[in-house]
């Protein structure tokens, strides 16, 4: 009933604030015996890692992870395993501002009206900073995915920056990791590298959409009702600071489409069923298809923009704010490896609850 | 841990097959000292009864609702509420042909590779008859809030059919009971009638979008990461059968919008903070901010259509399947009441909550 | 967190009051493919069945079991199994005194005290016949664990009533059904067939202990903190009405042995490893050793008796109690199938957690 | 689901092995705005330090705890904090002997057979070591505790140690912190001193019984079936390492008692409701009564002694095994601030659990 935690039996719990001395991930559940380090967890998070390149922040962090505890001469144990990130650059000073003041469209005003108290520097525990121990727990999900499952593979890319979305002909998996926007279109790459330098100029910032598809996932992966895969993923994606909207398959699409063109059709191919096409994401009635899982999430604007924003303080009075310091123009950017991490988080656990309630009891087909 | 269950403090695990016996609620964690009875709930049923006019299943189910614990003299005991409707309509015959057929769209391929057996009468589990279930215990949920939080009004319709969007300049709050279909829009209610009428008899379907709005919900519910009110929202919304998008607020369009467009600036009102837009859809860092939750998904088409499609068997045949039997040409409109019970659930759950981590020690401003 | 359920994987929630028109149990999370009908279940029912001697209450109650769902065609789906028994012999006649006042050792007061509202009628929730649905649950899981791991064997037996003990020199596994106690010391039966006659017939009580074997569990089962086979089994005991302790292995005897006394030295046999004693009861760590898990338990005597006690009514006057109705005078005799029902889903469970999160990776010896 | 948890709304995880770098709790769901410091925590840890005296083993840890998360100038913030403890004494040297033997008594065969890994360090994750977190998460729930229910006072002491009883005549709340047992009989605290030392000279070692009482905590906490207060901690106690058995009140003895004997008669005080008697332990129906909730554990002597004992390795050879290090000839010692701190987090989270469902609506008397 953690608040702070996500998963069934392979259950991550996240502490830590923005400008506290450490953050991390406490993860209990993970199969024993499999291979696992630091630096195997690093490079995830180096990924995500700020002040890479002029279209992240310039916050500069090491994001060094930490195992305390679960590994035992670079194998897990099966007992919980910690992973501790410790801020370092911590320029508290940045902050002074908004110990009164509510940014809008920051957690400060719900935080303070939730809590009665807010740790204010640097967002505290609504800091996107907080992602950085998903992907450190991602990146043990990935790990024991590997060893259970190796043939899945997980991967996250942006499909719209503002009002410029990918042209989907152009799409190339080997392109994603070329450009520093993680998209398979090495054109809207160009179109977003202009578009973003002018945006940072100015001091504001942008919207985008993040895709991420796991490819080999076998079927029969989730469960009715409240663990259906895609009511997880949806929870998982939706669950990242500043997504909006989350979308299976067709998402918000479907709502305009007929039976007839929604119809997934089946044939049988060489090793099990194959469909005509996947406007269902590959989950049907909650559970996995065999065909590729495809999840989309929209990402908002940063609220931290140089334009002054009316707002009001904690005793009630009317004042303006420039949200100053070093921040995302598109935090969508660095979504896309939160997005893997969650992703790899779910099907792991949904992997483990389907080897727990049914082994390999499943149905055959052919 | 139960996949069949959602909720923390207040807890529904639903139950049931579309053809077998009956179906229902368990629902634990109720405050005690609700008044509630069986009336109260099947008010909730009766709105999303099949068979009421000739835009919904022909099927005909009473779906009357017996209270078997929980309750005494009238109110609830703080005990488990079991729930339970009686299915009396259960045309076997019809579903006889899908016994060794897939049917695309469906979960039959995937419940039977998951658990190498199925309820294959009407979908059994996957049925969407179980969202029954969920109305009934969402009808508890605000008799509860009700009892709590009497200000809090919860309100679904649908905003679109197919290609065809409400017009939200004619969004009318009371002629949302006038019209079959739960739309706040007099003249797309007319609309959707000439249209879906053509669609049934052609014996397709069509997809669509629901709106579910949260009036005087107090601010401070919700929490971080995974006890985030949108998290909880995504997932309660995606749980619902056919639902394949989930947006908060501005939702997907956030990927569009600039800091400053997105921003919800805020001023002090007699009462409190009052924010100049809403594109947060109520909901700042996961927990709520006084202002509307606002909700929307999406419902893909019913996959029960008369055009033949392309299956398999069990035995990996290739066949043709026309999904006779009486479905739904647009289960967006059903999803509407379903959609108000999960909000319900969500907002009690998430009151009792903070109710017992904080009490009334939440944060004042002024 | 749902207050009125146990079990992680294979979880069971209970439901259901003394005097209303139903209880049962919600199993989620069973295994699919597992052959189980009512009758299988009636017999575990029948052994803890009311008014079958004259050792136990006069009430009688058919205690017949209808699966509402979950089961198609003689077996398990993997969806939840509602399991519901209605109350047929309802003499609220007889409980009309105690809705005002509280039968001391009785939960009126306290239930009274907690909700501020009461199902008085025969205890309400709090009644015994709560766990008529753990035992129907349990029948489930045994059939589940006969499937998964047949030479699983549990057995539950009366060691003592009140002052008198069993004999172990004269156990003898074959006793245990022969008696109506339940115990496997065929002299101890006689005895108590006379010391209890007595006690009826002056209308007082009696405890008892109980002892639940699980003879060839596999090891491996359990895990650290609070996933420990001990502890779960600790909590899956004391949560039966009137329990007061519970023991593993040597239990409180484990304060007066030295480290000499209480090892159990280990050698190498041909299926793996021997142990010269069980002191630890089967577990140690937490986890099963493979040996016999052996749980005892203690139960108070009714606190029903016919001698007049002191009490308060709800305003608080002084007032004297004698509690009428038709009540057991030994609850430990009945209390000895639902020992083996609570046995039966921890075990179950924990044979699901370990094949999720381990699967077949566990250390081999020799 | 979390199996290194426990709690519902106060929930706590413990990490970490005996002899990695450091373990610790992960606190989520603590209540906002209560005064707490690193200080604070340290005075309960520095109870269970050990290497306090020659009855304690001579492992020398300081058991720093350090606040990684979660509080904000001396307040909690209502989000999860982490208490770190880093292992300084980590004599590897005297634990290689037994990364092949198995030691009797111990989880070395258990956690191999389970996890097919494991770290054989000191007892790795098996180790009493993990205790430490539990007692900086009790120092954490007592902080919480004075904050909401100031009246409250938790006491845990030894009663037992091997064969040697306290005298309940002798009892003296004052004494328990006058003498290294934490006994209220000052003089079993001299008959253990003596016993004590002639055990620990010849590598012996005992067991013991440990009572913890809470007085002053409000009637009405608690919940039926598997909320139950008495099911919580029997849980809560069994968990903690060699604890073979757990009672409330008149526990095991429960069972010689007669309904007469049993009975805790009612009359009304001042203040409410009164008993004449505790035998039930303060709880009735798994709620608590007003009255002290008593609770009693007995546990096993440490397996490390100086004697040889028989054993195997992990690849089955017969050997003999003598465990030397630096051992608790009694481990009851320091498991009397690990009971008190396991009491302090079961009382705290139902007292929200209590807050979360029924507010201030529960029953009143007089």
């Amino acid at each position: 009933m953690s608040i702070n935690s996500f998963g069934h039996l392979f259950r991550v719990t996240t502490w830590g604030e923005s400008h506290g001395p450490a953050l991390g991930a406490t993860v209990d559940g993970c199969p024993p015996n499999v291979a696992v380090d630091e630096a195997m967890l690093q490079h995830w998070l180096d990924m995500r890692k700020p002040g890479q390149n002029k279209y992240t922040t310039q916050r500069q962090e090491a994001d060094q992870v930490r195992i305390l505890s679960g590994v035992f001469n670079g194998k897990t144990t099966g007992t919980p395993v910690q992973l501790m990130i410790e801020n370092t650059d911590q320029r508290s000073k940045d902050y002074g501002d908004i110990a009164e003041k509510f940014r809008p469209g920051h957690a400060d005003i719900t935080y303070w009206q939730k809590y009665g108290i807010r740790d204010y520097r640097g967002g505290g525990r609504s800091s996107a900073r907080e992602t950085a121990s998903r992907v450190a727990a991602g990146g043990l999900a990935r790990a024991a995915l590997n060893a259970l499952a190796p043939q899945v593979q997980i991967t996250g890319y942006m499909v719209q920056m503002g009002p410029h979305k990918i042209d989907r002909e152009q799409f190339d998996w080997d392109e994603i990791i070329r450009n520093p926007f993680w998209t398979p279109d090495a054109t809207a790459a160009k179109t977003w590298a202009g578009y973003l330098d002018q945006l940072r100029k100015s001091g504001s910032s942008v919207g985008a959409m993040v895709e991420v598809v796991a490819r080999g996932l076998p079927a029969g992966l989730g469960a009715p009702v409240y663990g259906k895969l895609d009511t997880e993923l949806a929870a998982a994606m939706m669950s990242i600071n500043a997504v909006k909207g989350v979308e299976i398959g067709e998402g918000m699409n479907a709502a305009v489409l007929t039976g007839e063109a929604n119809a997934d059709e089946i044939r049988m191919g060489a090793d099990g069923p194959i469909f005509s096409s996947n406007h269902a994401g590959g989950i049907l009635g909650g559970i996995s298809t065999g065909q590729d899982v495809v999840v989309r999430f929209s990402v908002k604007p940063t609220s931290s923009i140089l334009t002054p924003r009316k707002t009001i303080t904690k005793s009630g009075e009317e004042v303006e704010i420039i949200t100053k310091g070093r921040h995302d123009p598109c935090v969508g950017i660095r979504a896309v490896p939160v997005g893997e991490a969650m992703m790899a988080c779910v099907l792991l656990d949904h992997l483990l609850l389907h080897r727990g309630q049914i082994g390999d009891a499943g149905g055959k087909i052919g």
